[in-house]
């Protein structure tokens, strides 16, 4: 098998290093980078200095095959990146044509006078091979210098997004030939990373040589991402698929998708496939449910509405909980956001409710009910089901993770397709 | 005037290469240091192999006066850091007596049993002086050698920001003797960054040259940063502070906060200060103004609760929307929003209420009203106010940018304090 190339990622500006911007394009590259099977070495953020840009591109050059670079293409004059590496290349600007038509074209969209700095983008080094920029007026730009492939991209992260997938990363994989690397993205909530691990050390060991599982968590979701690298054999792809049975066996119950969609979006396609609408009633979640779920384009197909309640009086008031059950139980209970959810249904004329009550914190909690105790409920029209757990990382994480576990909840809860 | 101290940044880890995390540990060190005097030149991040860290330290060490290293502290065989700064700095792994006191209580508080792996923790390199970890098991280090200062920190972010704020930057302040800094932070919304600017032109231009004027813009929201050098004379935060009134008489407006604190906690001050409580009815934000609202610590002493209405059955039963005005005008008009806020301000029971309506995208658009049409609108017990306007950046964006406008609104149409 030949070698896996080398990349690095350049990302330029002072932004960057004063942390008036987190750098989230590395991330995305690297990403995309990884899947069509190079590696990146090193990340290197560098300031608008062209002295330190261009040691940065010798200490680049040194090790990778390919230096990705973002950032410094703006029309103003803190954006040196297009002058350096005209410079660096030994080469000079001309206009290019098919990218001053470009520019013409954006700045006639919006219907504004195009400025000298805007027809300054259109002139791009002569060596390099230009990039269109499908989002804005800055090209990109593809060099091939001593065996070393530098690409230029504009900073503005749609920008750049655009132009990986659409040219960027096309182009790497023909120039590399890099061997067909395949995909598999397999979706799971409500266990953990070192528990699911566990439950699949056995299908993990026995993973041929040429497939690779990566463990990719965030707050009460764990992403499974299965890497298929060619190896010479046909079908790689097939291959991969047939071991999900036996995925499906060991880890079914968690499994949301079997591709890269958020839990939100796996809900919405259930709800949709089951002719239902959805509300919410959140007390301790303060809305981020239904923010959550009207997030995906498209929800108001079966999103309809929610009621958040802080205020005891609008649970009983807009979600008809008994005051009884208030005072007999409280209102992070059981008992109450099952009233809650039962209530939202009924008021809100949706088919499925789910419920949120608990102590964010930092404040509010009792011996009886420390920060971090949360209870969450689902209704529809055949049965309610309510989970009470404890957790406590902090307002926000206690927030988000409730998030994740009654959409949980919901998913598990929600009757078969008819 | 002394020369600024250099600082770099190494990040170490596989997982942020592979674009897995998001390295935000370097935007936070880098906004810190700034803070201090210390100038940011290069953040490099490496993966988990122990020749190419040994490699980005000697190359940092040739250009910086202070190395923060994070990440490979923790307990398991991937996490080599400690080691290789053991063989860097060519000393040896000692007990350390009051770091192992520290994972000993950690593990006591937790009860749960200490391994083998958590007791070689402290065990640390016998030339640095140990940092505690107030939040976690791995010990910082700080080593001085040949002139440079190395500091070995956790990547885990909560961990790392308790060490910087409570011993490193004392530390490097001490250390390098920066000049005193002085920061003020002006909070503003409703002015994009450009005009703003051009608001302050004559007040920037005339700041004296140890002070300097910071941009930091997101979305609907522009921080601005004053930071003013030791220049010998005395009083310098007085003397900033002299400089504010001429700024507030250009853009006062637009301030919500002289310190730096976000739009949602600065309406939670002022709705406590004038004894006021607050709902939200939403269409288009789905649940992300309450969301916002109640990310602050305490807001459920003034917030009480929301109906998120994205069906207009909703809209009609839950908020008081009457069907004439639907039916005349739509759900997306100022005539609809303002029945909205006035229906939540009766239903809900609250103070103030404020609503939202409007075409997120990316569907849902029309000729006469286009995605990313949005009316918003602000009712109390005097007045009822509404604005429209079209702004079109995608989904979330649109979402995002909506609910700092209708904060925004209510910041401005609040009764003055009794």
């Amino acid at each position: 098998m030949q070698q896996v190339p080398n990349a690095e990622i350049i990302t330029i500006g002072d932004e960057l290093l004063y942390g008036q911007v987190v750098d989230t394009n590395s991330a995305f590259m690297g990403q995309e980078l990884g899947k069509i099977g190079l590696r990146v070495r090193q990340i290197t953020s560098v300031s608008d200095r062209a002295a330190e840009i261009v040691l940065a591109l010798d200490a680049a050059r040194e090790r990778a095959d390919v230096v990705l670079i973002t950032g410094g293409l703006g029309p103003t004059k803190d954006d040196l990146t297009k002058n350096i590496l005209t410079e660096y290349f030994r080469t000079e600007l001309v206009l290019n044509e098919p990218s001053l038509r470009d520019v013409e074209a954006i700045f006639a969209r919006f219907n504004r006078p195009m400025l000298e700095v805007n027809r300054q983008q259109a002139y791009l080094p002569a060596s390099c091979t230009p990039i269109r920029n499908a989002m804005g007026t800055a090209p990109g730009m593809w060099f091939e210098d001593r065996g070393t492939v530098f690409v230029s991209m504009p900073g503005v992260p749609f920008e750049m997004k655009r132009m990986m997938t659409d040219i960027v990363l096309p182009k790497l994989k023909e120039h590399f030939q890099t061997p067909a690397i395949e995909h598999l993205v397999i979706q799971t909530a409500g266990l953990g990373e070192s528990f699911l691990a566990e439950q699949i050390a056995d299908w993990e060991d026995a993973l041929p040589p040429n497939m690779k599982l990566a463990y990719l968590p965030s707050l009460g979701n764990v992403r499974l991402r299965l890497t298929g690298t060619d190896d010479g054999q046909p079908n790689l792809r097939a291959r991969m698929e047939a071991l999900l049975p036996a995925l499906r066996e060991r880890i079914g119950a968690y499994i949301f998708a079997e591709e890269d969609i958020p839990l939100e979006e796996a809900i919405g396609r259930l709800l949709t496939e089951r002719g239902l609408t959805i509300g919410t009633a959140e007390s301790c979640t303060g809305g981020f449910v239904a923010h959550k779920l009207t997030s995906v384009a498209g929800s108001s197909r079966y999103f309809l509405g929610s009621v958040i309640a802080y205020d005891n009086q609008i649970k009983i008031k807009q979600l008809s909980v008994s005051t009884e059950t208030l005072a007999l139980h409280g209102a992070v209970s059981e008992e109450t956001v099952r009233e809650m959810a039962e209530g939202a249904r009924k008021n809100l004329g949706v088919d499925v409710a789910i419920a949120t009550s608990g102590i964010a914190g930092p404040d509010g909690g009792t011996p009886d009910k420390p920060v971090g105790t949360i209870c969450i409920a689902y209704a529809d029209a055949h049965q309610t089901v309510s989970r009470r757990f404890s957790f406590n990382r902090g307002r926000q994480i206690n927030i988000e993770y409730t998030t994740t576990a009654v959409l949980n909840l919901l998913r598990l809860s929600l009757p078969p397709v008819q």
